[in-house]
């Protein structure tokens, strides 16, 4: 895919100044106090226009959600949703997932989204998969016991893969399913390009990791 | 798929006495004593017509296997194939396998082996898909420390519930392939069944299930 870059999203995107974190390093170990209300906090990995995420927010007030992102363009979309429906539990990051371990500390987070994230189908770009082992075990380390991650993808590839680095790092599997529009799973919130291509057919492939205490 | 009855495979069956234990309950916790040598056991739930484990006891002749099977007509192939190869480190049980815990003690066994059975496709016959969680406690019961459960499917539904089911029993999954035959996962024996759905274009699925030692 083209990444085209609109002239002035960066400044427009700054500008919304409630919705965006620009200093997400300062809050590292302190995000339950980054919210008007200290509740579970549920962060979506590469939020895109963010439907997914300011779906659930409005759906559960009594979760904070943190939606982080890269490519700004994209961000800005998701910033002005929330702001469109005047959301008080979300706060976007426009921030690179490669150096998550600078902006959570062991144990704050309750659950991780992650929504068609690019399959890298190289083999030499597993490392770059956000499903990768090295990406998960920095998860787990953020969430707390039960902590969760939430995988949605329409590759089946990368789901393949991901059903085994979700194994290797001791993650339990659940709510395995290989067509989540035609499931018995919940799926309370799609993302954008999940309605695309769920339309055309595609099959969408779902599961859950969690994470269990091993020392009872 | 019909249930033709040979006249007379029963009393054939039944003369195979060096491949055939017709009383497996007497060995149970014993099975180690049961083989000329000592090796660890593998067994295969419905072996069908052999060719699988029959190719494994030939590769393998340090381990012993065990090929449990109802339909008489079927295991007499499975017996006659070993016959002809004969064999030295594997026998055959004309067994129930919903009576399983009758034949094998707490971890006597290393491996179990589930290739193409039944999907019993029906959401109210699930508990008698051989890959149920009452059926994986069993077999988990049975396996050594590290013991693992190796299974095979062309029923991608059939698959999907066995994910599940080896996660809810906290089997450690491993080498999940959704495409065996264009995999790296090693397949170093094929079942007749698998031999003829693969050639028309079908995809096999696998899994491994590895039984954790959670004390440590």
């Amino acid at each position: 895919m083209r990444r085209r870059k609109k002239p002035g999203s960066k400044e427009k995107l700054l500008s919304y100044e409630r919705y965006l974190c620009t200093e997400p390093e300062k809050y590292k170990g302190n995000w339950n106090k980054y919210f008007v209300e200290k509740n579970p906090i549920h962060v979506e990995l590469g939020t895109g226009r963010g439907q997914f995420l300011s779906t659930l927010a409005e759906m559960n007030p009594n979760i904070n959600y943190i939606g982080i992102e890269i490519k700004e363009e994209v961000l800005l979309k998701a910033v002005e949703k929330a702001d469109t429906k005047q959301l008080k539990n979300i706060v976007f990051l426009w921030y690179d997932i490669n150096k998550i371990e600078n902006i959570f500390a062991a144990g704050e987070l309750n659950r991780f989204y992650i929504n068609f994230c690019d399959p890298w189908p190289k083999k030499r770009w597993a490392k770059r998969r956000l499903t990768h082992r090295s990406f998960l075990e920095k998860y787990k380390y953020m969430l707390i016991k039960d902590g969760e991650i939430h995988f949605k993808t329409d590759n089946e590839k990368l789901f393949e893969f991901s059903l085994n680095e979700f194994s290797f790092v001791d993650l339990r599997l659940k709510s395995i399913t290989f067509d989540l529009h035609h499931s018995e799973v919940e799926n309370a919130a799609t993302t954008e390009y999940e309605d695309k291509f769920s339309a055309m057919g595609m099959k969408i492939y779902r599961c859950e990791g969690i994470k269990i205490d091993r020392s009872s």
